[in-house]
């Protein structure tokens, strides 16, 4: 046995006894986390510096730099979000169902944690705190591994966090901080311990990482969204939606790849819309029918299965809403996708028959965001099908639990006909 | 490309359509479908008797071939349950969160099918017609692969439905047989069409697919439950409900395979309970301390961990809740554990720290079934913790999908600070 698997399995057995910390425990301990922060902000930065020193020595691109800065700015926004996060509704041991199975035989389902959890987790050392607190809130005791660009931020912010921690109800053993890459390999192997992975990170690292463990991962591997003007779209509207979607954070994973135009309205929008692009430097790869009306490089088969994350958008048009419907299911990756138009039977069919987790209306596919859904904060966003769909915030770090309080009753009395089920929900 | 695969594709693709399916359209198929099963239940009957033949020819044990035969009576159960599922709430298209992100931009978190099921399951044909039911009332497109020894049931059932679907609004398509073992490989490795597998069978097999698919599994490898009786124990009620739960249907999964017994109550109830369970014909395995007060060969390590499915049961006295619920937590399957106690204190504690779907009191771990949970019936029990938990009916066979509604709404709006959001749930 290595060290880290027995690491783990101590820390699982302790975790059970978190179950019955209350509702106020764990504010006290987020409030607690979020006044260290604050004391210690000086330590923080100056560790982050320390970060940013190295990343700039080794030519770290700048939007990797942009991340893995903490300043005054975006601590105040953490400890925003923690006191968001206290005001919260208590997410744990909500009863969902209530129903009476027979006289004093009561079933219930209840929200609880899933367990331990563990997140792996890009150069931002913002996001070790948004975790946590999550984590804390939902009661799960997590994992973290994040970016090695952020060792001493990260580091840093672990040890005021345990510090606290460690003058609550909370167990130092709460949150651990794992910090070489190669203790990776030895976490996938843990599934006796691990409820559940959370990757953020790359496509490549999150394939890996599913291919490689028998934890369940929820996550991400691709955003690959889309915009379908239909027929009846306002095309004002149409332009202004592309545009942002397209450009507003070229990044991210919720960002337009993929433009789908009905055949009528081509010749109507195709123009304005090649403007609007082209002012916003997006370079536009058109299929044959596109070409018509602008002048662009050909789109191939591989570009609609590609996420550029960069100012370049792939144009198709397409013959009616059925073959929109179809391409993005066959194509996309069930991130966002939306459909602009003024009409209501088709706007329901598109938000209907198209397989994804978010389906708009007349709006930017970039609103896909946890903060931008009112969920204060999100753990990360999940293109799977299964437990959380979306934009993960508390709900998603939750399972349930049935319990059935009873008062001696067995099921042969009910096989043999001596008793029968009266099921009346309460 | 092989041609399960592509079958699986072309099915896959065509599913999207389901989705604009009504409620009465399914409750009409679900009509239909009954009405078939009834007016050939002579043809049902007939080839049955085949599958029966050849499995008596084949010496089968006696409770396969109970499992095995579908006779008048397991035809209206099957009746019954399709006509409580017509009558049950359209499960689909519920909204479960509906806020105003901003004016004019209305988010819906909405149910929706999970897109196309596949279940493996035992040589039970019964099971065949619930599955199918469970999953049109979801709208969830099936591949079904039984039992080989109900092969001849298998496929009468499937003609049938498959038949009474033509007349409907719903596709031929929608319920696909496979008939060979074989078949089961190559299910396994379209991960691209199968968005979710349920295998119901022996520990062995799920535990193959779950090493063999990248499809997510959703079901139980173990059933290891356990009675734990406090020191604040009934002591008859504690007998009664042991009795039950291991002896009601031994070869179930949520029968309880090992007792933990409060050492400050052993005296008083070891002894009535090894007359209770001898007089059942159950054998005990115990721990030393349990030696001390009856006669029984020696419960190991190994003892523990096994899922019996006879009637043979461990007995372990232990020093305090805690142990017990550690225990449970170490040896235990998640699947559903039960405390007797008069306490409240305790059983809250226990049902809070014992990491199970169903965790009971004063009550027989028998009851852990869709059934008796009033879900009308169920696909299965899950002791995974992500998406479904404990027996699963027609919400773990539902994922979600967010609407967003807006009027041209765009993000750079709210990033520049042009426009804020004003969260408001309706």
């Amino acid at each position: 046995m290595n060290s880290i698997h027995e690491r783990l399995k101590k820390i699982k057995s302790e975790s059970f006894k978190s179950l019955t910390i209350t509702p106020a425990e764990k504010n006290e301990a987020l409030s607690k986390i979020s006044h260290a922060l604050s004391d210690n902000k000086e330590f923080i930065f100056a560790e982050n510096q320390k970060d940013l020193l190295a990343a700039t020595k080794a030519s770290i691109p700048t939007p990797v730099l942009k991340r893995l800065l903490l300043d005054e700015s975006k601590l105040n926004d953490l400890l925003k979000g923690i006191s968001d996060l206290i005001a919260m509704e208590e997410p744990c041991f909500k009863t969902t169902l209530k129903r009476e199975l027979d006289k004093n035989l009561i079933l219930e389902r209840v929200t609880c944690p899933i367990g331990l959890i563990g997140v792996i987790f890009e150069a931002r050392p913002d996001a070790l705190v948004q975790i946590t607190s999550l984590c804390i809130k939902t009661a799960n005791y997590v994992i973290l591994k994040g970016g090695s660009e952020a060792k001493y931020t990260n580091k840093a912010l672990h040890k005021i966090i345990s510090d606290a921690l460690s003058d609550t109800a909370l167990s130092e053993n709460f949150v651990t901080l794992l910090e070489n890459r190669d203790e990776i390999k030895e976490l996938l192997t843990c599934h006796d311990c691990i409820d559940l992975l959370i990757p953020r990170g790359s496509n490549e690292f999150v394939q890996y990482l599913m291919e490689n463990t028998k934890i369940p991962v929820m996550g991400h591997a691709d955003g690959i969204c889309h915009v379908y003007v239909d027929e009846f779209a306002d095309i004002k509207k149409a332009i202004q939606i592309i545009k942002d979607s397209k450009t507003q954070y070229v990044a991210a994973c919720n960002t337009v790849e993929t433009v789908l135009i009905h055949e009528s309205i081509a010749a109507k929008i195709l123009p304005d819309l090649n403007n609007a692009l082209k002012s916003a430097a997006v370079k536009i790869l058109g299929c044959p029918e596109t070409e018509k009306y602008l002048k662009c490089e050909k789109a191939t088969e591989d570009d609609f299965k590609t996420e550029y994350l960069d100012y370049i958008v792939s144009i198709k048009v397409i013959k009616n809403i059925d073959e929109a419907i179809s391409h993005i299911n066959k194509y996309g990756s069930h991130h966002t996708d939306a459909i602009i138009t003024e009409n209501d039977s088709n706007a329901k069919k598109f938000m209907l028959q198209t397989d994804s987790a978010g389906v708009y209306r007349n709006c930017s596919t970039r609103f896909a965001d946890g903060y931008r859904y009112g969920f204060g904060a999100e753990v990360g966003i999940s293109t799977g099908k299964l437990h959380a769909r979306g934009p993960v915030g508390l709900d998603g770090l939750l399972t349930y639990k049935y319990f059935l309080n009873g008062n001696g009753q067995i099921v042969d009395d009910y096989a043999s006909g001596k008793s029968s089920f009266n099921f009346k929900n309460l």
